[in-house]
């Protein structure tokens, strides 16, 4: 069975209430409640985590080797200045899927930059919660195809 | 029926056969097959269309309107420069999304620029032909959710 | 009796239908009406075109050469990144007016560069279909005042 | 009766014996004649101000407020730095024209700059003096089509 | 009674032994002392955080939501990069007033880029403790009038 | 008695009427009101001063010398680029508090750079007419902290 | 015998008409006259192609794939901006020359960029229509060192 | 006998008394009694004046047209952002010189950009109040030789 | 006997693990172990400490004020941007050594940049674990000179 | 009979040893054959010149003047930075052709800057030994057109 | 007697037939007796010294300790590169100052910076070989001054 | 034995005499003392060179190849903008330590960017003479590892 890590970055935990103009209403509870009903129809396992701190994300990616075959991760605003978080996830060697819920190439002009980017497989921007569905499915794709 | 226009930019028409090590070896035929397979999969109608000529790919979104509900584009080199690729999407109203098949982060610096993206509903990058797959399955949920 | 060609670049043909709150409801086939009544107050002959594809306008600008005494030019998108419009209508070596819908100077800075600006002799930006008309006279006064 | 104030800025007072080359041999008293005589056959009444000092003008903008419908406006080498004319002009929320007489696109590059051009309707730019003639009737139709 | 959150950033429990040169000799227990002093004045209840972990920031102010009607936050060094507390921040909905003991301003120019500064009501720059003095004053004026 | 110049920037004597969105409902002499009261209860003299003009400002900071213990200044638009009055400021060595109604944060980029913020004691911003009776408060503690 | 595709870019067709001072005197005609007589002296075959519309540049690359062993190309004013050139050119593989008649270091700052270099073999400059004939010597040279 | 213009800018009326460690102890008044005897030594006749206001520097500038050979300047603060002054200087047509009491390139970085600079003939930078009694040696010299 | 702290960053735990290639294959405790060793052979007293998180390393750094006469720190990825860990080096105003493993200069260009260098005595880059012997070795020499 | 000086600049006594797969196998030696090889054959004298030192290439470059009708240069390393050997090209007022092994352009970006590109007749870039050989060719139809 | 060095940097030896537009007809010979002249009167002695190489440049700065009082230094294209120069003036302590022939500001944008300009007493910029006997008064005032 | 290569760069040979509050009071001579001390005591053996030409220092570390096993280089200004060193140093394929006797990172900005970095091993900077002893301990630890 395909081991997934989750990790959701600083205010996320804040989802539903914060800006649901930008961020939508709905909670990280009900995302996280998405999640999982998708890793089980794919026959995925997964591992959930949110932190408002960087270095206990930089511990959480660290802790996927191991134990993932990949990871999904949403590092929020951290993405785009976190070299820490950068090579904890280059460190891992595991393909890893980066999920942003609103589009931050309409946003302000700093969050366009992201840091980890270049160290992860590929990225699904702008979907809201959907987005990590979709990046379940691509990891399985991915992973069922490295083996 | 949800029907959805796909366009691909210029060079994709070389698909298998230019740098595999970057783009795959996958043909732009063979990912054709696999985007109509989804579409049947998901109950919609794709009319799908290539040009490596900036301007027909301008007239061809446009034509997107009044026939399509959304767009699936991959604007290949123009991305990075074709602000009337970006005037053209955004002139149609419709949600689209845009696709790239390598993970553009991780490649020369003026591939991160992106003149869609801040037009767009969302991007997803980097997993080759499975992009275009994704991209149907999202824009089904952001249309049935919209309607 | 002076010839003038006005030239008209990517999604104007889409005017009306595209962005009113930015670009106004007239279309460009009104927005040409107003102009050849211009011309025949004027007493000038012109000739329309429009194109999406910036090399069909290359090719436009320079068909103006032995014929028109005078060149109008909306590049459109083109205007922020066409070299080759640029070289074109330096190649011409007719007096030219650039026109612009809105005032592109109060929206996103990419806007704010115009390739073809120090090739021409003047602009007028920010007057919708009015920049037509007002292109015209000035061009008039120009060209008469030259011979 | 619409009433216009036009301003000129630092410099002007010197057309026709500055660098004539560039700003044409034209002296400001003779495009001032140009001006009333246009704003006579359009019916509409011009106030003609000239200062070299940046808060004058500031004060001059001030001064439309109540008494004009529209400005007509050279704020010459101002244009290149003063946000307090940006701001005088802001203030006003009347429909203002920019005018210069040289192509500034086709000189040195500070000059490519303007900080008023995002808080006017629209610039005419690179006609010599007959600029102010096309400004005056660009405000008349802006002014009619609002009221 | 009005209830504010104050928020001391990384290095303030060094205050008075740090550089007092640029800080001030006064300690942030002395500070601490001056602000309640001043709440008690202004018939407020203020609640003290101070943390040198960024994430343990972001949880404070969201902590603010439910409990507080505004924020005193001095973030220290992260004020110049953390988009984690900006987000914290404009997450609240709450007035917020941006506190630096130096005037930053007058410093390396890293100092002058505020990341939160766009999402807070207002800044008081360069007073030492004083500044948080002003604040709750500011609040309180900021607070009352709103409601 | 405690002494103190008051300057207010050009287009300061708009207010209430200029874009109240921005800069608040309440007008020049209100504010100047409030300033006075705010000085009698802190038992300081106040000389106030507007001018649209920089080099008079320039003057009027000059003035200070020999007068006043301190210097309050709201630049407005000249805080972006008049090098003069910072130097003036400078030339004069009291201290000084920089007001501003708006957070010049949240608004255009040019709006963040501030001259004059590396040559005064303190900046106030953010909150409206407030910040003009917060200045005086903070000045009072400097000078009597000083003398 | 060695098979080279010359791609002429836009506005080489104005050649001899267009800013003589600039480009010379010589008629594309007649530097493809020499370009033939230089190939039949080395015993070479050229594929003559000229077009101002950069996708059909792109196609006529990609078409030498499987017929030509190298590509001479001037892609014009396309050379500072067409990435859309540029990957078709990689995606060759075949070596290639880039070739500008006139000294594109010596002229406005925007054409010192090349799009294209980085992905050509080599570049020859300045030196009017005797740079085609230089670029068929050095193909000739690489192609049978390769070979 | 030579005309000469000099002119002091904004802060200069404060010498002697502004920061003597950077502008040295000399008063304006003793600097101009220098010039006036080294140019009765040099048999020049000069024209001394002063403002702290852009405008009125302009004004100054322009009136040399008609009777001075010469013009020496020290624009102050508005040197490096003043393109009015420049502009003034460049209508002339009169050879210039500019002076710096301090040695601006060891300064702040913002003044070391000179707007002046590329119109007047040349610099004389450093040497306090002697650089006045050189430029005016340094005019004469040119002066002569071009009549 | 001298008393020094030692400082590891984020990911500085998964040494031996993370990336060889870049940082080799010696594990952070056979560093700890040499960096014990050579403590021993010149006599010091080492404490060791290893985080993830910033405002940790931050409170170690704090934390050597009163115990140690030196600091070695490596701070990983925060050395890029970490303007907290700068200020807390600062504020303990003992001297201090920057330690990279890998050569930062010959890797992306963000790295190039380090907050903290302009605040140690000195940096070692580019040894592997040898930095750290090295610095103990070069710190003893600073503390031995300075006593 | 036409006469050329050779300059070949830093490093360049090592080719063949340093570097093989960057500058190619061949040693200075065995190119300057090549060199006078190519001159016998086009009948025309060369003087050859190799210095590490930036001013001995100054100077040589500056002894063509009365010797040389065209000078060839690789300025190595100084391409980049030195503008005293620009100056002297400039100086020399003759054809002159730079000539560089390796592309340039496809290796660091401060490769891609060429301080003497701006003052030579044209560049030959990326064809190792042979760009000397056409540089000769393309010298000597230069000298004989403006003869 | 007051001793003083003056160095020429690289191709001043060139001057009178170097781009006589740009640098005039003087040779540096003829501006070496003008400079010995000036000296006698002034009763100073010089030591004239000229070099193409930067580093024979800083040696002959060296040399200056010890022996002379003064240094004035036209470093030629060096001025605006050569950080060694700079360092040498640096190291002698000595009151330099920097004369440039033409004025650098009013040409290619790289020769308005200068290296060496913050370590010199001032510049004299723009005055041809007059630029050198200013530059001794200037001197001759410093140095009497200082003892 | 290991054989080592030292190179001291430009004003080097001042040390001791040249501003010793930022290099420190031991000269050349004692610090090469040191070197040899170090050396011996290492078992290495070491040719000591110093030059202040550029060129110069080129050859001596070209002249490395073939006789040592390793480069103790201190570029000092060259460092900087010195590509033709850094080529140098690329071309003998040695390990080689940059060495700084003042912390360039704490200096002005332009002391930040080093030619050189990206082709050492490693850098040692800030401890003054001491960095030279601790690069022969790096340096024989490196060599020893490799062989």
């Amino acid at each position: 069975m395909i081991k997934i890590l989750v990790v959701h970055g600083p205010n996320l935990n804040m989802l539903g209430r914060r800006e649901p103009g930008v961020y939508g209403v709905e909670t990280l509870d009900q995302i996280n409640v998405r999640i999982e009903a998708k890793a089980t129809e794919l026959e995925m396992e997964v591992r959930l985590f949110q932190s408002n701190i960087e270095g206990e994300i930089v511990g959480a990616v660290q802790s996927a080797v191991g134990w993932a075959q990949g990871i999904v991760i949403n590092p929020g605003a951290y993405t785009h200045y976190s070299i820490a978080i950068r090579d904890a996830i280059a460190a891992t060697g595991l393909p890893a899927v980066e999920v942003h819920l609103s589009n931050v190439h309409a946003r302000e002009k700093f969050r366009r930059r992201s840091m980890t980017a270049p160290v992860v497989t590929g990225q699904i921007v702008g979907f809201g919660g959907d987005g990590y569905v979709l990046a379940l499915d691509a990891l399985k794709r991915i992973i069922e195809r490295e083996s």
